[in-house]
């Protein structure tokens, strides 16, 4: 499960390093699909991960509004805010926690369980899925994206030692 | 593992269901990023997953041309053609496999190493990848993707039995 969290903050850095090339504008230009905008979608791959990882602790959720991080600074900033938790927590992660059960009633009332294994497989399979959409957007403005590979960037325990 | 292969698997065929409503030229159609078109997508996830793993069985690579397989009837016949082996590779999964390490020679001569447990998971990552850019290209046709969620499908062991 570590190696898909590596994985995955590996690649949104490289993004963020990509976006300085990009103005606020592009950034923040409405486009079709996913979360509607560029930095949008940053701020929603942060939240989601830090929320869920917040339930599965037993903490209460906090919105952060879009609306207060509008520049590719300030996501940084939040996503560095949020990191030192949600990285304890994959730290210490372990198969045991696999089938805990998380209960949540939902806003229409329902009541629903899912279990921890389920959820964070749902986090990491939800930014790879957001920035599968940022690399077409940046394809449209004649960008290369950040490479998708999982291979070659030395994430496996053998790839760290050799 | 096999909880994001069954996944990828479950989200696959319900993006198959979703194309049966696109015409041929829809599914074939030029489009910015990715694979270049929705039924080239399908093509490359299906062949990238059965030729890793063929790689990891030490099996060799038979290479299909693209241009065989240019209707959706034909890529669902494709990907049931290489399931069975792909399925019962996923399904012998266990975690003594994860280190094992797959040597590559590539054709520029240089030689690589991964270990299985990198190759699987580069397996997983990509189609999600893949599938996430789909999403943007129904978005700009106006028809609501599939969902990429993981919750929700029933996929672990808890949820099976409840």
């Amino acid at each position: 499960m570590q190696i898909f969290f590596n994985y995955n903050w590996m690649v949104r850095k490289e993004w963020y390093q990509l976006c300085e090339q990009l103005s606020e504008e592009d950034l923040l230009k409405p486009r079709v699909g996913g979360m509607g905008s560029i930095l949008r979608t940053f701020f929603h791959i942060i939240d989601v991960e830090w929320s869920w990882i917040r339930m599965l602790e037993g903490k209460p959720d906090i919105q952060e509004n879009f609306d207060d991080y509008k520049s590719l600074k300030e996501i940084r900033a939040l996503d560095e805010r949020y990191h030192s938790e949600v990285s304890a927590f994959v730290r210490d992660w372990d198969a045991s926690k696999e089938n805990q059960i998380l209960h949540l009633t939902l806003e229409d009332g329902k009541d629903v369980s899912h279990t921890w294994g389920e959820v964070v497989r749902h986090i990491i399979a939800h930014e790879i899925h957001h920035i599968g959409q940022l690399s077409i957007w940046v394809r449209e403005m004649e960008i290369k994206p950040v490479s998708a590979n999982v291979i070659e960037r030395g994430l496996s325990t053998y790839s760290n030692k050799n």
